[in-house]
């Protein structure tokens, strides 16, 4: 067996993310496409805290954007996302600021991030905000994300 | 329009539903055939209380039974499946009380229900009653229903 | 435009349908194979009266069988189902008696059949019927139909 | 086992619960965010009664608004609609008054509601409502509910 | 067992179908809400005659429509579908009939109805009928209604 | 066991089936209806030759239109397709050369074609055309044919 | 381009294909592997002619089997299954021939052939034949194709 | 709006969840059914950390027993789930372990665990564990969850 | 069994695909059709290596284009694709230049590609290129590809 | 932006996959579970060579087994099936090998490998391969992948 596994009794904790979405970096990547396109971004594994009864919230997220001079480093986002493991926030906020945070980072043209939680109380909530205009002629397929449907 | 609505304002109760499980009346009707075969009723609709919060639960049931000399009347067992809707009892008690009471209104040679609830605080039960041995021969599909699985 | 459609004023009957189930006449084919396989037919247009109310039942019908010395033609089968379409009886009496008439005409080795009925009064009844015991090495899948599920 | 269910035999009754929409409290929270968005809420386990029959109803309702000063808090939402429990009405009733109680409530800059009701003698009925017009540039998905197929 | 099945022998005739299109009475009930909203009514039990061989035709019906001063009566409507049982004509002209009597009967802003209808000869045929324009701001999802596939 | 099928023997060739497109005769009826709609047909089972290799190559094909005056006779339409059976060309021009004959044959106000192929070399090939601009006020659904997926 | 087209003109006929079942060739190659294991086959593209009214027939076939000293060699197996392109005969013949054509060529340990075939007059036939026992430890999937559902 | 929103500030953090899965008390209830039946429990939202690379991971857990003194009281089991947040161990451990100490608390009389992990570097890992016999005659259904699929 | 079986030990390697995109050559054929139509390709099966790990990428591609004087020749576009197999680039990079390569050899009037990649870490990226504007009248459906989901 | 990007010119080749399945290291990892479990591995992207085309070919693999001593190593496991990426063999001989290196390699009580291959020719081979017997006990879900279905 690889000598890498030597180390696991150390591990076991979550050294590899940032202990909140403001010490998270959100590296880019020079857009290496010189004409106009657009990029999608799914998270199915989102998870962060409740702000009223300190439990564990969890969404599906999708994000959509027409890049400009950056496109978003996959893994960056991917801990950026993590980061928000053991904050507490709503629904409403915790959507709204990772699509706010992106268009502060890489400065596309546009942005938009569908967010899609898991209900709580029988009653799923879903937030969409949208950050500029779509260029003209860009192609933005639907985000598809099917509704809450519950059992049966 | 016809004169069955003009006394609309004195409805709007619930008149029609028992109001709890044992003042619901389980009519049967004489099995129309001679030989084995099995019933299948399905309750898309079923609600009850939780008896903890007193917040209404829901639940999807599958009922399965091979009848002896009786069927349960359809409109009886509707009701009586609506005499749940203000009783409280938890999802254990409420599946296999249902399943004990047709059992012993009707008579079966074998009796099984499925209760699939609704998610409460992120984890649903689900609920699986057998009462008898199913004779041989009988012909038993799956209740098929797709297990719980958040959003995304 | 062709000829055949000259007479159109006068149809508009039913003329091709029997009257009721006794009248039709479930026609046969000699089995072309003579080793042993399983025939499903599925009848997803099958509609009767309820007796209670006179209002049109429908159901979803699937036959699975293992024939001997005969199959069932199929143009009979369905001129056979839709002769229940004015005739009143309940959801476990059509089923089975279907089931019941098809052994008797073609005297299979073994029959079973499926009735998947819509839902009155929000709750659906399925049937199943299920003639003789299924030879060995008889190949026989799933009739595979999905429960009632309600909306959402 | 823990104490809060010692009180367990005094519950089982819908404290919890509004006795009609009217005593229902439609709680609201002040928008986390500054900017446009959309927010979907998501109700799978609605039931009212029939004003004709007195039988309950059930539906799934999808409402989708942008919010201007608040946002509706989400366990008042789900009380506000289990207050329709015992309450009679036709669906179109319900469903228009329940977008007309949110624009009430919460003011927003535009609301949608679609009920999805299950089917009552085979026809489902469903309805749209739709207040306000939708500001430029906010982003609304399909609700994409499937509609009703019977069986088969 | 209850008294109403007592008559059962002299039932089994559809007495509660009216016997073509022109003797069904479409009632309708006074519109309850004030603001403009659009109703869905989902007939998946719809059947008829072909015109041609005089075997029943089955289709899937979808018909949408914006209220002005009334709305249909859902039983009614039921009715009214069921007395084209024994009535027949072509897809194409069942389906706009049925748009046109409704927009007859209730003089509706705007209506839609589309007929899926099953195949024949492995070739289904669909049919699209619209009434009047869509008011402006009102809520028109897709019927959403899936294609034909064939096996597979 | 019926008369009809003593002649079979004799049978087994194509007999019914045009030799190819041009020799096939595409009936027409006269439009049932006097307002505006649209009618889809579906073929699931279209089969022509691959020009290149002889082998044969497999479609489902969709057709929507607005009838003027006519209206496809669907048995014709079948037998239409039916004579590309042993009709060699490329996935394009069938699928543009089926709707510019219907074209030519009806003259609809409007018409459309999707023809989604079945894959060769683990590509498959859509083609979809278009005659005419469809009316204001046509009601035109998604074909809906869902993308090719490969396994897994 | 290059110069494999130029010949086109000349092509467009089926010379690739065998004119019939018994002409067709069932090439084998040696079975590459000498422990026990299951092999199926899945043809979504399968044609033959009805017997009686000379029309296409299509179907949607899986074959599964455990090889002994050979395996079927696959692009003949899918030229074989071609050669029914202008065979006629009926749903159960066509289906249980493929399966005995099989086992006489590769002398399979067991074979199985599932014929789903596409509804005529609104009602298909399945076949599901089975060749031998299958031996101990042998692993076998269900072939799970979906029942026929019609429309809606 | 009411005042137990005025306290948000200081919440914010996790104080709800156990901080490892030793510290988690797994509370139980008396059984409510004296009769043999089964339960299920679906958690679509654990997540706990790798414990090579300190990145969170995600699964779907399905649990199902058989119940002998003793029901798992389902705020707790989701308060233990929750516990593993930030716990560090190989997929086959954590989900065998949630198996083992399930067992240990309740005592069923059978039980089983399917944990179904979300993809790292392009291959999920499901885990099946299983404790004890199932006794005679316990109903107990798939668990259907499909398998992963990729894109397309 | 065939000759052409007898060099399988010479090949093993892949003689057929060309070494890089670079390399490729992507045929062309005369356009068919003298009128405006759309023409959609699915590459179920792309792979290329990430230029930061070296390991394999994979994606669905779905490229769809309004041909002018050309259309692609589906052989030669499914070597080009294979000519990603040892390439190393972005996933970005990948879809945009396999779209622009399109454009240059077969200058259609209009052409779009989405590539769909399959999740590393957990989040999947999609592209959507486009090129030109869509001719009037052209009918152009979504690519309907499922957005990624996770498990559950 | 981080340095690791600055040799990616360098980089664009597979340097992480090991050349052929002969060379890949398929490590293991100590079972941490003392009692009798299953796991599933699920490999969506897997491709190797056609040995008589040199064409790529694509199969979803799902690899089932009882661990006695050991587990595989997910990422070995995933670059031993990259390690097949230029490597050409039959799907029969591909997948019954990778099942027994797996065998060889960490000596499970019982494992069994299915191999679901993309379509060549338009029919794809799916292979099914067992090792051992299960041990009593053991719980074995359905592999579950959908057959292939064509288009429509
Ligand atoms: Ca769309
Ligand atoms: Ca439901
Ligand atoms: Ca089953
Ligand atoms: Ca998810
Ligand atoms: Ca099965
Ligand atoms: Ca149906
Ligand atoms: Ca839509
Ligand atoms: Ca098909
Ligand atoms: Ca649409
Ligand atoms: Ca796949
Ligand atoms: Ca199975
Ligand atoms: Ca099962
Ligand atoms: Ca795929
Ligand atoms: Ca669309
Ligand atoms: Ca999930
Ligand atoms: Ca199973």
């Amino acid at each position: 067996m690889s000598d890498r596994y030597e180390k696991l009794d150390q591990l076991g904790q979550q050294q590899g993310l940032p202990q909140n979405p403001d010490e998270a970096i959100l590296e880019r990547v020079k857009n290496p496409c010189d004409e106009q396109y657009m990029v999608r971004l799914v998270a199915p594994e989102f998870t962060s805290i409740c702000p009223v009864t300190g439990q564990p919230d969890f969404a599906h997220l999708v994000v959509d954007y027409c890049p400009d001079e950056w496109i978003v480093e996959s893994k960056a986002f991917k801990l950026f996302l993590g980061s928000y493991r053991n904050h507490g926030d709503f629904h409403e906020a915790c959507t709204t600021g990772i699509g706010q945070r992106l268009v502060k980072e890489i400065a596309p043209k546009w942005l938009r991030i569908g967010g899609y939680w898991y209900p709580r109380g029988g009653i799923p909530i879903d937030v969409f905000y949208q950050f500029g205009k779509a260029p003209e002629g860009l192609w933005i397929p639907d985000q598809g994300v099917p509704p809450y449907r519950g059992r049966g």
